[in-house]
């Protein structure tokens, strides 16, 4: 516990084992692509809906969106479609001071509260992006070259990304292309299946 | 599922199949018409309306209003009269992160919503655009002909307009008139009947 | 239901038969008068009172006066004093994107919520204006001869005044005059009398 | 009703009866005083206080005291201390489109209140200005001279004033200040009797 | 009750008999130094906490601070730990439209939320200042020379102040300080027992 | 009791036993370092969290994740999973003029919440700082010089700070450094088991 001691922990980096409740978003600020942490956690409770993060007013819509989604979609995901009655909802994302918005963080926030209310874990080397509507259709997105060189850097190994930004996919310098498998992806359900682990690994 | 696959998917243009819970709306903005869709969706609740889609005041009064239309109209409907007391309802426009404002989508939002509550589908080649009153009375709105082309370029087939906006279709190119079928109602139950699929269907 | 067919409707003359729940204001703008309609919807609730149609604060506190006068008053009108715990009450004025402020509609959200929880219907030639209190009293409005030339226009054919308007009357050119029938109320009381069809009708 | 008819209402005048729930305040703007009415209803309700006629912070904290100070007092007046379990206090003040500011309507609130709740009629030619603390404390107020003034106008023959203003009568003219019965007092209860009927009148 | 009577009151002098829920503070402005009265009234509720007499963001936040010290140590306070559920409490200062704020009318809260919830009456002659912390420590503020001579004016013969004010007592006129005995305290239970009236008295 | 006695308190030193229910933060403003107190109490209640202090929303929204991360992790913590149905939980930062801001009192805040709720005593020479998120990451945060330098001079022992601090340690002078004994962690709960008293202490 000297401070000379070996680091184990930089944040931002992807992570060391699958988690639950924890999925790796790719966002896009004015000095370039980063990756985000989406956290979501359950505690006894009555239904509420906490957001957190200095979130901005489109990205708190797009969490409401995404898990009106999950609700919707609760019982063909192996849910208790009445969680929401006994359960609390806490949606944070870390680094508390950074103004944070915009709806491409649709589909991670609903991989992470899928895998929190089902406890299947999101394998590590997963990012995503899109934005979510209410029925789970992924819109496209911005700013796919930076976000996609910033999963990069961050060690991420496979990316989804909205079918419709498919064309975009051709700006990314190709050493880096080649080195992560793309996952293009019209429906939140295929990001889900590609992001969850099995329920039986 | 590489990324030089074929495109399954462009949001903005006709669905491929009737959908229940999502009728597609005329809007107009400063840089011309587009097509947007309203989506609604309905959990386990206790009565909760959530708004979201960066909507103005007025266009979430206008949704209140749709809402509360059905809501007096529950029986002659076949909708069950207390929904609200065990459902949430959601009514989200995505492109979250694009201001909307305007009362012309009502009659959207009240056919979505009629939709949804007694699963009928929606007919995909049909657009609307009119303000609601709570009486079901449907008011005209401005746009029409930039509103028409969009619709038209979106693969639309049937356009409902407000009876009293009757005297704007000459504004309509000839060429694009004669591909489309207008029904220009004064009441949303005109609108419902049109757009809706017969339960029988 | 071609484009070219008869109309049917046209928003802002006079209604063509007795209506329930909808009472004819009339506004005075910048730009002169018009006729404003007053709607109120019941649905099975828990006593939310829910205002819409781009109202500013005034008119809204002007609502609650007369829904709390209408309550104070429930027993003599024949309305169950509880009806508050059974329903949600939605009070509209159409055109929705157009603002609307000051407590000169007073006594029509009166009319139409009498109107509504007795459905006793409302006469379609009167049209009315004038500041409600909480016990009832009529107290005078501006704009009388501007109003008065919009109720005229819209076809319609009595107008409740407050009584401590009577002086403002001469300002109304005598043509137009005559072709009206002026109430002056001190009570509005005497404005549901004169509004609202008989229960024997 | 002909609108030549005999005027029967003039607003802001002097009352011609008693009446319950209805109480004469004394206001200064900057243009002179003025008299102003404050209203109380009650409904059947759950203990909901509402404060309509464009009150300022100021006047709305006033009125809370004067609630609070009445709820405490509740058996000593002869009130069921559960009122608030089972009614909805609405308090008004008219001409809703002028805003009103202000502690010195304190005292005028507790009367209106305590008429309201205990059905004892308010002597129609009493005025009375004064902030209430929630002991019942009369604290003194501003414009004695212009509220007096007014009173005089509108026709009121006693007016009720904090003690501590006892100097500021010299400052009303003669010929005015000998029309008029002035009561000076430090607490609310000295008011209340005043300005109450009896039980046994 | 002619206007020429005897003053029997004036507002902001040491009160003529020891009071339950009422403590007076010490408060400094940019014009010198004033004595406030805190009120503490009760009535039957359900925990509604009500703060009023304009106060500001920080005063607001002090008076939950008193409050929940006092919730805290309720048992040893001989306090019944759920008064919360069956009382409504409202915290008045008067002078209503004086704007108020700042920390240091913590314990003078404190003190008097004790008396009104022990039914101990405060001693008439005592007056206070300092911040309260959830703990009960009592931290210094500022003005203290101000404050004291306001005390003085007032008539008050002892004063609370905080332990770390020590210094500032040396800022005080001598003829002012011998008048007045001076208690420095670091707890605000050192605050309660020399301002509240023992049990037995 | 003489105002010329001994001192016994000065705000902002260490504690002179350790408590129940405070830790001890380390903050970082434009004058340089500085410690602060978190202050948790709880009450008898329905789940109710109060955050007073002058909290920016960064600060608040900190308080909120460290909340959900000692609820999310309660049962492992030996804290009834429940104890929000039962109590009101107010979080109480002292100096209630001073306005407070920012991530970095994320672990201070989680400290003194469990201590609070397991009735474990913080060793009071210990100080901290760093963002917490949902899992109990804990962030490296800004300023570890000044915020050091504070700790030393209010005469704390053992500081704890992120493991992404490390390299930071290089800044602060080697003879201040000598004299401290720094935490390097990654976890929430690494620092709440340096902080806490054992249970059998
Ligand atoms: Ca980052
Ligand atoms: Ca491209
Ligand atoms: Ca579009
Ligand atoms: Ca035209
Ligand atoms: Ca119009
Ligand atoms: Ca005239
Ligand atoms: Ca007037
Ligand atoms: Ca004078
Ligand atoms: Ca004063
Ligand atoms: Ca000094
Ligand atoms: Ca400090
Ligand atoms: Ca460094």
């Amino acid at each position: 516990e000297s401070y000379l001691g070996k680091r184990k922990f930089r944040y931002g980096m992807a992570e060391t084992e699958n988690q639950i409740g924890v999925a790796t978003g790719l966002a896009y600020t004015t000095v370039g692509g980063d990756t985000l942490q989406i956290e979501v956690s359950l505690s006894a409770g009555k239904g509420k809906l906490q957001l957190t993060g200095k979130l901005g007013d489109v990205m708190k819509e797009s969490a409401q969106t995404a898990l009106s989604f999950v609700r919707a979609r609760a019982e063909s995901l192996g849910i208790d479609p009445n969680f929401h009655e006994s359960h609390d909802i806490h949606i944070h994302v870390p680094e508390g001071a950074v103004p944070k918005d915009g709806p491409s963080a649709g589909i991670t926030i609903a991989t992470a509260l899928v895998s929190a209310l089902t406890k299947r874990p999101i394998r590590r080397e997963v990012g995503m992006t899109g934005e979510i509507t209410l029925r789970g259709r992924v819109l496209p997105i911005g700013g796919i070259k930076e976000k996609t060189l910033s999963a990069h850097r961050a060690g991420l190994k496979t990316i989804i990304l909205p079918l419709d930004n498919e064309r975009d996919l051709e700006d990314i310098p190709e050493t880096i292309r080649e080195e992560l498998t793309f996952k293009l992806v019209s429906q939140a359900d295929e990001a889900l299946e590609i992001a969850l682990e099995g329920e039986n690994e």
